[in-house]
């Protein structure tokens, strides 16, 4: 329709998503669904966790990556790749950079966490340090851009990328039928805005929730206000979620979403050891956030009664990362 | 034949493991079988890692425990279990007896680690604490068996527990296809010897190894020496392997298996270090033991050489348990 805003034209499509699967899928791994009778007993619900702490890289951020990566004809490819990123994304067009031999350099805030610039390297992309600001970050990706004439693949306000973070939402759906509810963290958007395309589409009934730490709640603040917000800086411990929506992402969110849960830190940090002593999976801080809300009675109350008014819903949860620093662990 | 020794007439049946299967299917998670790109590199080997650390209960104990619980007339049942377990026996046996809802005794040695004491508490288990020496264990066990009239389900010389054991190694075989080896941890030798049972059914050539604590060397000694060992304590960090053979589980290990690797306390510690960094998965001591031998070239090159001469040999790993106190990490 002629009338249709911009963002519209541009959203990542179902066949965009069914491609994106298609190209990646004998690249990545096929993460298990875990399930906890504790944890379920606790939330009084029947949690699905989709662990994609336990994707290559450590994070689904592989999955978007390598979409955007194997997307590229030769001819960009071959200039290598640019993106600027807290670490696991970094990480990832790092590693499908190498798949694809061509060069990647990655703008990081100096405050990432040791264990994701580590894994930058290890995959042997090129990392520029900048300050911890968004600003700071994408002045940093223009002049190295200009620099070497890379592509730029953003980290969220990219149909390849989000095409690629919506398989995730997809393989989960697939594999364990229907759900009252889906719940994933939201930094960027990519993760959060891909869970609402294939949630959507696979099963229209399905309410999309979003997690965000209250220390960094622009996302939040983003819908509440219908403009998008940012901040500027943020310390949560939930490192993986200091950056924005982006229009993207945003238009994806405001259409989709049932609503964004807002969490503390003592929560988000509950939530990870929980899931470390009863799910035995290593989940970092920006991961374990996703399961936070349903620790409070009202809220997996508030997600009964949205649906057909199951007592015991049935939530899909996507543990999106597992890159920790093992020596600094915060219980 | 009349001139089997008496243990081949005892030897648990590929009928009893297809049996103990069907049995705990319905009760027990199907655990994922994970890969890691770093740790093949690391070990010039494609490595399949069945992961029973995200079993329920936190261990592979669970399909012994539940195949033998749910295997006892309802006569006996109703008596309760009695049982000496250093951890995660003991809450797969207190679990299993709360799903059939008959009460379970469980006698650990004092030192066992507390999140494994907790567990068994959680389940419902009424623990008694003994002296940390096998013979102080057995002489408790059979002063609770006296006073309560519960049922013995001893922790490996036991044919139900062995089939039940025995089904993780078919689950992995079933799924991956053939492969070269299979290693897994050896402590009483159940886990061990079911998987010998059925890796040698289902592939004849397969070889089987153990992996022992230098430390708590007794399976190795009770092997060159063709006499059961005992050990009465260990100060291993592998807390879950200080008991000995059975009669029972060393006749089939003297029967089917290739050799146990010893590994030292630094080898055991550095391969939990690589499973929980590269794997993200959380797995105690007693079951990363089972990747150490494979960081070692030569053994690996032993593999190879025993096979087909496959420059890259397939092996699995079985990670036996994921129940570790998180504050007491040992990097």
């Amino acid at each position: 329709m002629s009338s249709s805003p911009s963002w519209e034209k541009s959203m990542a499509t179902w066949e965009g998503i069914q491609e994106a699967h298609e190209r990646i899928a004998p690249r990545i791994h096929q993460t298990p669904v875990l399930r906890s009778a504790t944890i379920d007993a606790l939330c009084g619900a029947e949690i699905f966790f989709k662990c994609e702490n336990l994707q290559k890289t450590g994070s689904f951020k592989i999955r978007g990556a390598a979409n955007a990566i194997f997307s590229l004809p030769e001819k960009e490819a071959e200039r290598g790749i640019i993106t600027q990123s807290s670490g696991n994304h970094g990480a990832a067009i790092a590693c499908a950079a190498a798949w694809r031999r061509v060069p990647a350099w990655i703008v990081m805030p100096k405050n990432a966490p040791l264990v994701k610039c580590q894994a930058v390297e290890a995959y042997g992309g090129k990392i520029t340090f900048c300050e911890p600001r968004i600003s700071a970050r994408n002045e940093a990706a223009a002049r190295v851009q200009s620099e070497t004439g890379a592509v730029m693949i953003d980290p969220y306000d990219d149909d390849r990328i989000i095409a690629g973070q919506a398989t995730a939402a997809k393989e989960l759906l697939e594999e364990v039928g229907t759900l009252d509810a889906v719940l994933a963290p939201v930094s960027g958007g990519g993760l959060l805005g891909g869970t609402c395309l294939s949630a959507k589409q696979l099963q229209p009934e399905i309410r999309v929730y979003g997690c965000e730490p209250a220390k960094a709640d622009d996302a939040y603040r983003s819908l509440q206000t219908g403009t998008i917000q940012t901040m500027d800086s943020s310390d949560t411990i939930a490192d993986g979620l200091r950056a924005s929506l982006a229009p993207r992402t945003f238009a994806i969110l405001q259409k989709h979403l049932s609503a964004i849960f807002l969490v503390t830190e003592e929560e988000i940090i509950g939530a990870m050891k929980l899931i470390w002593g009863r799910l035995k999976v290593i989940t970092e801080p920006s991961s374990a956030i996703a399961l936070a809300p349903l620790l409070k009675p009202e809220v997996v109350q508030t997600i009964s009664r949205g649906g057909a008014g199951s007592a015991r819903p049935r939530i899909g949860v996507i543990l999106s990362g597992g890159n920790v620093d093992l020596r600094a662990l915060p219980f």
